[in-house]
């Protein structure tokens, strides 16, 4: 076979590589430049084609595709969702994602997403708190011990300057695991037997659970007036965390409303009750916290904008890190028209 | 850096492998395998999956994704049309698509489908007029001779038992390359000069060109009674081929209405001009050609369900061909929760 013109290859992103990645970039700074990154793309929100994500839903799982474009470069995720993955010993959540250039239509970068997903997830919501959560927050309770906990923790840390992480999972397990993969890294680590335990003296209160179900993560009585939500569990349909009565006294921050009011918290509350998009505070047209005693809940779903911007973060890192490899994944013949006789050169060449 | 797991490794079909692929089975069994697979998913239309695709639209072109799912496997295909690329040197068409398990999200395959495209393309072109061209048609006119013509030529001439090819372009160029990609495959071919003098003795005639344009590639008087028109470039909004007059007196099949009616020929037509769709005549539940004066035409667009198709059918010939290479795309940790400490372990590798 002749070898594949240039056009045809396409950089990927192994796990291997992604991993290669973050160590050598380091896990706060990478959070914090992501941080940055999806910041920047929140101020220049109004320029992007959102659409909400186009979902396949199966009695166990679903499968999404969400892209977006911001006229000059094109990025989709595909993600998947399986609560009941975990006990197959697999992954709950999945995803890859690929860059391509609006003006051809090429590919520009292919990427293993599951743990780039976590990172921006992570890296988003210490970006909302940043905006939203009381001056000075040191403390963060965490309620679900999970894969995104130790992201979410040092996120916080980096973003926000939380120095105390207060844990709290069903599964005591959970909470073992993540306390043993944030030790040495510079923050109080304590681990709790009731949530109400970890919400001590937490200023933010993140919450990051699995279940596909009605949960009450969070009663009414548990949060007090002052604190932080960042709700980022409750995300698709039938799957919240909180209960109903605290974003009813919550300013409530989303990110895509059409998209939140379907899979967020706020999918328990009438269609027009009122919330404010982030990217409104950011931009300072819409008010963020506004006094130290009012709840403020960022009722976070995950939305393709954030994955984008987590994209071009890693395609802008490619040639310095030469962390990726080439895949022939586009047909490339020297005549555009000539498909066909490309197949035939082929053939040829195999003979020979 | 450990080892990545069995479910991490999602197979990757390669534009080389996929030509190789198509070399070892041959073009004109594979058009006719493919025909067959993609007749039988016609056959079980209802329950699949069915959305309109997801395009993000510019001045210069459309970036696509295309989903479905038969509730077993589910399937996409990225694809992008961009006219102005052929001037660039460029594929104006290029794509890729993915299988997963709809039971756990997890990816089973990867492929290029720039050439899987074209081979799908042409090969349910072919499977339509089995159903619906005049009985024991032998001649072909073929207007637009770029990429997908070959293609187009090979699968009439497996699956329809195609003797005679004469083909037209506005640009004799194309014309001598298809002429001479098709020579010493078994079929009559023969180089026009004028869509009419192509269009001389045809019982099918297929219409593929390429520009974004209200074009008019067929006029009315062109086409006599009893002929099949298998219309394969008008595929998006503001692209047609085919002069109004001419759909007004032929009957119209489709693959997917709700999206044939945005990119189709029909596009010209009241959107409740009465179509029917393919499925229902292979499934017997709607009439097919009627008599043998009448004029049909398969407004084709290229639905999600024909790349679903294919790729089954390459995924179901990897393990015999060996044809694939393994990514490292999923990150899959021992402990599904505990993919920081996956991270980890990768730093400690590393480090040691």
């Amino acid at each position: 076979m002749t070898a594949p013109s240039r056009n045809a290859l396409v950089p990927f992103v192994s796990v291997d590589n992604m991993m290669k990645l973050v160590l050598h970039i380091g896990v706060e700074r990478m959070m914090a430049e992501l941080a940055a990154e999806i910041e920047a793309d929140f101020l220049r929100w109004p320029l992007f084609d959102k659409t909400p994500r186009v979902a396949s839903h199966s009695e166990v799982g679903v499968i999404e595709l969400m892209p977006t474009s911001d006229g000059e470069t094109y990025g989709f995720k595909y993600v998947n969702g399986h609560p009941s993955n975990m006990k197959k010993g697999l992954q709950t959540v999945t995803a890859f994602g690929l860059l391509a250039d609006v003006a051809t239509g090429y590919p520009l970068m292919l990427s293993e997403m599951t743990l780039l997903t976590a990172l921006r997830t992570a890296a988003t919501s210490a970006m909302a708190a940043k905006w939203l959560a009381p001056k000075g927050a040191r403390v963060m309770a965490m309620i679900g011990n999970g894969a995104q906990a130790e992201f979410q923790a040092l996120a916080f840390k980096a973003v926000c300057g939380i120095e105390e992480i207060r844990l709290y999972d069903i599964d005591p397990a959970a909470t073992v695991k993540c306390a043993r993969n944030l030790a040495g890294r510079g923050l109080t680590v304590v681990s709790c037997t009731s949530a109400e335990q970890a919400m001590e003296g937490a200023e933010i209160v993140t919450t990051c659970t699995a279940d596909k179900q009605y949960a009450t993560i969070l009663t009414d009585n548990m949060v007090g007036s002052g604190v932080h939500i960042n709700a980022v569990g409750g995300d698709c349909p039938g799957k919240t965390e909180l209960h109903r009565d605290i974003l009813l006294r919550s300013g409530i921050f989303v990110e895509y409303p059409p998209q939140t009011r379907i899979e967020g918290e706020i999918q328990q509350l009438e269609a027009d009750h009122p919330v404010t998009e982030l990217w409104q505070v950011i931009a300072g047209q819409a008010a963020g916290r506004t006094d130290a005693r009012q709840i403020t809940l960022f009722d976070s779903v995950g939305f393709a904008i954030e994955d984008f911007s987590a994209l071009r973060y890693v395609h802008s890192r490619l040639r310095t890190s030469g962390l990726y490899q080439n895949l022939d994944m586009i047909a490339d013949p020297d005549d555009p028209r000539d498909l066909f006789g490309m197949l035939l050169r082929a053939g040829a060449a195999q003979a020979a």
